[in-house]
This record gives structure tokens, sequence and C-alpha cells, in this order.
């Protein structure tokens, strides 16, 4: 598949993800259409001109024209959709998706895989604190990262490919990694970050402290609301990178409570200046 | 003293907070007079326009002179000033500070005070992530929260017009809590989140991750860059109520640890719709 204006473009499942894909893409010209098990989802994709075409199911004649086929579901989902239709899928078109999580996934997909399709795997690092197709918004991937995922199945092709859907939505970097550096990667920087906001917003009953919470507890709890049905199937499928770094971030907070507990003013000192220097190295990248 | 602007205000530190202090007042049309032992802060507020005048020792004159004082000091350094200065008070002065911890310091304060002077403690909770005269703002104030922490000692009088300089001052939610309640509050939404803040930055070697943070790793380390020396006083001076908050939130980051670990994810979505309603309430604040 080229990236002319004529290719026709699948998108499977019009979640926040899904439908702010079909929006961008559509956007830039191609023609977009959308599978989506639920009816009120694809009628307002259709008249909110996020896709040119919908379906309530799985239509043959739909997957059989696109050019490429963009898997926004669940893994679990995705999984069960190719089982069941890939037989559908159009000889060299290039697939896929946009999961948070890849080794549980990428290797299976790519196993059960016809040989006449490629897919490639992807994370876009966007996202909203809303769901489903009334929340999306091509917007949020202009200041995101943008992961190309490939294993040695992948062809130059086909990376290629995937790199350029990312460029051409707007996402600011795209970069390369394996599925074990995408986990453990991901692992730290949102699966331990997610479990932190829950965390600190369940940990006691704080109802009455909302009139006097600045910016800093804002921050921490804004990722607190958070799609339960999806993140903890994606906790689940990223277990022990996630309970490594939670067991890291563990031992340090219980280091730094020894430190406040013994009055080591010059050991809280040091962490401080340390996080206070390592999170320079974030602001030069922001 | 009445809000009339020919008092007179003698701000004491003038640091991020004492400089925000004395902009926002001399913006109002008060005389405002500055105290700190280091002379580049001193010339750098005299010609910005901060202070209408300054001075790098305890000026015996300009004290006497003021109808309200505002102390801008880390905890130690407003103790030892009251004990050393406060022979030069004006009588009838009202005086306040803008000191994170509260129990440690105010009844301390009221004690060794002189009977025909006013201490009423208040805590600003605004900031910024740097520190010093050159990151003064007034504009800090606009959405902060100002909290009066008066005690038994304190006349209507005295809570009213502490309270009237958060008004001025243009904060949005003035309340009153007591030194405990206060206590209590800041250890956990502040205190703790700082601690979590600076335990995520130092808990790995993160910096090659830099390319790859979306806004949650940014929201919840934006605070990681602190004020080592300060800070370190404030969780010394708080410990008790800190160390229970760093408790209670081991415990529930252990609890949701477990959920993963045994990959429980109905427990793990309990947490989650827990924290998202929770969540909530503070949205509504927003």
């Amino acid at each position: 598949m080229k990236w002319i204006s004529d290719s026709k473009i699948l998108i499977v499942g019009l979640g926040l993800m899904g439908g702010s894909y079909a929006m961008g893409l559509r956007r830039l010209g191609y023609y977009v259409s959308g599978i989506d098990t639920d009816k009120e989802t694809v009628e307002y994709a259709l008249s909110n001109g996020i896709i040119d075409e919908g379906h309530t199911e799985t239509d043959e004649g739909c997957v059989k024209e696109a050019d490429a086929v963009i898997f926004a579901l669940y893994p679990t989902a995705f999984k069960n959709w190719i089982e069941k239709y890939q037989k559908f899928l159009k000889p060299g078109a290039y697939i896929t998706d946009v999961t948070g999580v890849k080794s549980c996934i990428v290797y299976d997909i790519q196993n059960m895989l016809r040989e006449d399709v490629e897919f490639i795997a992807a994370h876009p690092m966007a996202g909203r604190e809303v769901s489903g197709i009334r929340g999306c918004d091509d917007k949020i991937f202009r200041d995101a990262n943008y992961i190309v995922v490939p294993t040695e199945k992948n062809t130059k092709e086909g990376i290629a490919w995937c790199k350029r859907l990312g460029q051409i939505l707007g996402f600011k970097n795209i970069s390369v990694l394996s599925p074990e550096e995408h986990d453990k990667m991901i692992g730290f920087v949102s699966q331990l970050t997610h479990c932190i906001a829950v965390a600190l917003m369940t940990c006691s009953d704080n109802r009455h402290l909302a009139d006097y919470t600045g910016d800093s507890f804002r921050d921490l709890t804004r990722i607190a609301r958070i799609n339960d049905k999806m993140w903890s199937e994606l906790f689940d499928l990223n277990k022990d990178a996630l309970l490594s770094e939670m067991e890291k971030f563990i031992k340090e907070f219980e280091e730094l409570k020894s430190l406040i507990k013994n009055g080591d003013r010059e050991g809280m000192r040091d962490k401080m200046r340390l996080s206070t220097e390592r999170r320079g190295y974030f602001d030069k990248k922001e």
C-alpha cells in the first residue's frame, strides 16, 4: 500500500483512539471505513463526518477493500478478531494497532496471521480522560509520542509505512522500540504513574479536602479518572514489567520515609537534589 | 491596623513568597519595606519596584514604623527573629507568616510574643517551581487557597485582618483551619504528593526515557523539582502527620499491587472506579 489518497483505510473499534485516527485520516483525504459493535457509535461517527462508511458487524466487503486496517480494540478482542476474520483481509494489506502493551500481543498476532498480510505494531502515546467516540479528537496526537514496535518478522517497507502513519497524523516524536523495551518503558512512565494516581485517590476518604488542594494534588491525580476496563486489562497483560517497577518505587518511597522518620535532613536533601536534577532532563524535552 | 492605604507593611524574607506579597501589596498602594540578609536580593527588589525601602539587616526604625509584618522565612529563622527583634515591633501591630507547617510554630511564636502584638498564622497555598526574588509574581495567588490558622489566643479583629490580607492579594478561596487540621491536610495534599514525585524521579535512572514520557509522567513529576532546603525542613517539622499519610498510601499501593499480582481484574476495576468517582469531586471544584 502506498500513501496515496485513494487508499482505503479501515478502523476496527471506534472508541476515543479509533475515532481520533479516523478523524485525522479523513481530514487528510483518505476514504475511511469503520466497524464498531455499538450502533450508536457508528451512527455518531457517520453523522459527524468522522467516517465515510460504517458497520456494526464485520462486513466482508468492507474488510476486503481496505488497503490498511487499524485495530483500536482491547488486546483480547484484537486477537479474537484476527482469528475469526483475517480470511477477509486484502492480500498485501498492512495492519497496525494502538495497543498499550506489546509483548503479550505482537508475537501472538504475527504467528497466527496470514503470510500475505503484515502486522506492524504501534503505540500512539496519546489519550484523554474521556473515552468513546464522543471524546475523539485528532489534536491529541499533536504533542504526543508514537512508537513503532517491530519484530524480526517485519519488513523494511512495513516499518516505513507504519512510521509514515504516525507522521501524517501529526505525532511529534516517532521512535522504534522492541516489544520488550516498550513494555518496560510503559510499565514505568505510564502504568506505574496510573497506579500511583489511583492509590493516592483511594488511600483515604479525601473528599472534604477538595477545597484545599493546590496544583500538586490535582496534577498527581488527574489520571486517577481512569477507564477501568481498559487499564485493568493493560495492567494484567504487562504484569511482570509493571510489578517490577512498582517494587522499585516502593523501595525508594520507603527509603525516603526512613529519612523523614530519622529526621535526616541531609539525606532528604540528597534525594531532592537528585530528583530536581533528573527532572531537569525532562524539562529540556518539553 | 486598618486597611487604609497609608499603612506601612514590612516583609521579612524576600524569597519567592515574600517578594510576591511585596509586589501585590505595593500594587495595591501600600508602602512596603523589606528585609533580607542577601544584598543582591534587596537591590533587585528595590530596582524592580517590588519594595519601597529595603534593608539587609533588621533595621530598628523600619520595624518600628510597620503596622503589619509578614514573615516569609523558614520556620526556624522565623522563631529566631521573634526572639531577637520583637522588641522593635510597633505596639498593636499584626504579624502573620507564610509557613507551610503550623502546629510546630504557631504555639511557640504566640507563647514567646509580646502581649501588645498579635500573630495570626496563615498559609498561602501558592508557589512556583522556582525560588528567590527573581521568580516572584503576585499572579500565583490568583487561583490559590489561603488558609488562616488561628488559635484561642487570636482576636476576632486579628483573624478578620488576616483574612482580608488574603482577599486583597487575590486568593480564590479563603478558609480557616486549626493548626492540627491544617497539618494533617497539608501532610496529605501537599507533602505526600511531593514525596511521591521525588521517589518516582529517584527510583531508577530514567533519563533515557525522556523521549517517551507523556503527560501523565510529566504531571506526576513536575513538583519533583523541589527546593531541598525548604522542603526537608517542612517534612521534618510535620513528621508525624506526614509519616501517617505515607503509611496509608503505601498500604493502599501494596493492596493494588497484590490485585495486579493475582490477576484480579475485578478488584483492580473496583479501585479504579472508586478513584474515578473521587476525582470527580475535585473536578467540580476546578
